[in-house]
């Protein structure tokens, strides 16, 4: 939008705009001309033009191969999808109590969750500026909920500090921000900093920092009403006799520094994680569900894709029943969107291009881990006061997160008891699920003395052994060299998926991969 | 807890607890020794003893009189509540479509909201930690959502900087706390600052705050990839060609300074507003419903109290029909709990002792107004993707917060378009409601353009013309000298409300206070 405007007034922009497109269209282009960030998403995808009869083959039914064929038939596209499970969805994938979950290796689980609780066993949020996987959850009723990120009453945890006990998010946020304020703000009062501030700007960085780390008229921060305001209280406020708050101790700079619990004060603040950020009511699997209504007739399941072989007038794909048949089957079509993970593909027969094989041989797959815990109750809730939100550790389980979802309620709950990747997700790759769960109870009761107690069942999924992808995401190497080799139409085939995106591992990615390859492709398809 | 146990083990009482009262009460009990605050809340109240037929007048169904009435009848209590609204609930208070409201001086609103939006008038918000609260919400089934208070994708806004062009909370933080953590560890590096910390500690606070701060090798706070995963992008990532990501231009110290819009970034990090925080979903009056379905048969609705008077035996209250009646009850009881507000209490005829009289006088009440604002869509959602959260202004409306509900829907929603006290609240107090609404509309749209557009319809509550309030919450002038006799017997009653509290404004407030007065009551009422 923003090109092709230098002819105009930016106000003649906006009413022609508005004229034409209605009110919402216009306040969209407003943001997209420098009021906020733009986006890659444009809104909804309209592919105008007659696809004259073109068909379409696209391999895999995760978020890219449906999205792709959902709006290709929308086009007037003829679509066929081959998935190699039962269902679609791949990625966004939700586990719940009766289904049963076999890992490369064999190792079968059973899910064993009350009814209600799941793990999303995949991607389980949804950042705020994530408009298409938003804009489609709109489309399809998905409700959604906030997914609590950052709760201030959860924990960091060093099993090397404090004595290995946990310490509330709040009092390290709080006093690690007020004694820095302190430094700063008693450096530049003292004039320790010259140079870099005018005289104003430093006074003014001395009252900001007052009230950002909460110190007192000495410049101090220290133990008192105010900073307990931030930090917690020893004794709360309350009502009626013997009501006033005890403020509460601080924790000294030295030991939060050399206890290290600094490292995750800001890791719930990235544009992808800030608040808001969602989760659909239910499940991540909802967002799969909304477009599998759609497009269910034209997805064929347990469909193994063994061999790929393009050539200048069309694309086939030679399929076998994922659950072990040898039949042969080939279908075939004039263009061919391209889904697979590359750390699958890489083990197809496929006659892709020199550059394309060199792209999909370079991409490595990330190992991670998660582990579902059900508790027989919401001990979080109950005795901790933990609503939602996300506990860190120098663990190998990395994190607990707690359930974002049915707060207060009285039945068991389901805990990310481990969400663990690279080296910390390695050790937990290697063996049984069932020791994969006793690793994870083993470090979370450094955090939750209730652990054991309450304890119910669990469920893991180790992405290095999931069939149909053999890791999380598409973890590039080099990126600069081979991403756009990926993205070239190789032959009659384009590639899609989150691995084709520079917002790897998130279902947005996915998604514009995938909306981006159908308008190159629909843009050939129309002009020849 | 902890004064009882000197001549045991910690272990020891663990243990104790643990098998007389169960799992919960036991992690509760490790919380109140030290390893979380303890609280005012000991959990259900239990009156323990026989009442012996005594009788309790209570005044005023807020959440003081209702927990009250409802605790004290569980114990056997013979309870009567006089209440002046049609309905029970005060200042826990929700507007919704079809309603009509007259405030002090006659002027009528009919609320015109959409059925299923809402404006929660007064209370709007339950802390994580305000236990008693969320033990009532547990016990009456009343559902809680997420209520977002720091949305990052929100704005801050001062008319006077930044050419009155608001910016988004995401990008003031993380380029305040960058070049903040800049100047401090350049400062450390540099060895300006001698004395307070050790060469270690030094070490390890350079190497922090390039992890709190964002900053690069060089320590500086830079524009690039890294500061934009926190600020947000120039362009965002993408998927397909030309998808790579474009990193934004940071704001200077020295214009955030200026601008003063530091002064929010620390607004949402009090205990009493930090993640997790809820709402009530359908309106904060469900807690009041709550409560209202138990002991609806207890109270005497529209009864306007014009007189109490007390004696060493008993208390009676006298009361005309509060819709303009001039017939006068009485009624009397062994005691009387009352939660009248003492902005209203001092205007009603009573014998109180000379010192609770002062008290009554000595506590004005905080000015505050709420302006809710129905709009024909969410704009904020779906043109600025601010889903939930609170933008900050220095104009009289001093925020705008945005729906934490309903994420997504297409139908009209409602803001709460002012939230003003103090000095800011008074303007909007003089004059008539519809005024007010355009006040809120004239600076509302200062932040977001498409308010004219959208506007369909709204209500207002000035506080301090609330008839049943007179204001907001009681503000202690002096609480030193009087909150303690306020606190006391006087004669046969005892306070209970907010203004009872040390947590002004809040419900919790209400509640503990409530529960603080019939403790004390029953303990009489067994002892004697």
């Amino acid at each position: 939008m923003v090109d092709h405007i230098s002819g105009m007034t930016r106000r003649g922009v906006l009413t022609m705009i508005g004229l034409a497109a209605g009110a919402s269209a216009m306040y969209t282009a407003m943001a997209g001309m420098g009021l906020a960030g733009t986006s890659n998403y444009k809104g909804p995808i309209k592919l105008e033009g007659d696809p004259k009869g073109t068909s379409v083959l696209i391999l895999g039914a995760g978020l890219a191969g449906l999205t792709a064929a959902l709006e290709l038939h929308n086009a007037g596209y003829k679509v066929q999808v081959l998935e190699y499970r039962e269902k679609a969805g791949g990625r966004c994938w939700t586990l719940r109590g009766g289904e049963t979950y076999t890992e490369l290796g064999g190792f079968k689980q059973e899910v064993k969750f009350t009814e209600g609780n799941y793990l999303n066993a995949g991607p389980w949020r949804i950042p705020s500026d994530h408009y298409a996987v938003l804009d489609y959850c709109r489309r399809f009723g998905v409700k959604l909920e906030p997914f609590i990120q950052q709760n201030y009453n959860a924990y960091l945890h060093n099993s090397q500090a404090f004595g290995g006990k946990p310490q509330r998010f709040k009092e390290i946020q709080a006093d690690y921000r007020g004694q820095i304020s302190e430094l700063l703000a008693k450096a530049v009062d003292q004039k320790k900093l010259d140079g870099p501030l005018t005289d104003d700007d430093a006074a003014l960085l001395v009252e900001s920092l007052k009230r950002y780390g909460v110190l007192d008229e000495n410049l101090a921060y220290v133990k008192s009403d105010a900073t307990s305001i931030y930090r917690g209280w020893a004794k709360e406020p309350g009502g009626g006799v013997d009501a006033k708050g005890e403020p509460s101790d601080i924790i000294s700079l030295s030991d939060i520094l050399q206890g290290r619990l600094w490292q995750d004060l800001i890791t719930g603040e990235s544009i992808d994680h800030q608040a808001g950020i969602f989760q659909p009511v239910g499940g991540m699997d909802m967002i799969a569900q909304g477009f599998e209504r759609e497009v269910k007739d034209l997805i064929t399941y347990n469909a193994k894709v063994i061999k790929i072989e393009g050539s200048e007038t069309g694309v086939s794909a030679t399929y076998v029943d994922s659950n072990g048949g040898t039949a042969e089957k080939t279908v075939s079509a004039d263009y061919c969107i391209c889904t697979i993970p590359f750390s699958v593909l890489s083990q197809i027969e496929h006659n892709f291009s020199g550059e394309m094989t060199e792209a999909i041989d370079s991409v490595p797959y990330a190992s991670s881990i998660k582990v579902g815990l059900e508790f027989k109750r919401r001990f979080w809730e109950e005795d901790e006061h933990i609503y939602g939100g996300i506990s860190y550790t120098d663990t190998p389980i990395t994190l607990i997160s707690y359930p974002s979802n049915d707060y207060l309620s009285k039945g068991p709950g389901v805990l990310l008891g481990a969400y663990s990747w690279g080296a910390a997700s390695y050790q937990f790759n290697a063996i049984p699920a069932e020791e994969r769960i006793e690793i994870a109870l083993k470090y979370g009761e450094m955090i939750h003395k209730q652990y054991r107690d309450e304890y119910s069942n669990g469920v893991t999924v180790a992405w290095h052994r999931v069939p149909w992808t053999l890791g999380c995401y598409g973890e590039w190497r080099d990126q600069e060299a081979h991403y756009d080799n990926a993205c070239k139409m190789d032959q009659r085939t384009l590639m899609a998926g989150e691995h084709i995106s520079y917002l790897p591992a998130w279902q947005e990615g996915a998604i514009l991969s995938a909306l981006n390859a159908i308008e190159r492709l629909h843009k050939i398809v129309t002009a020849a």
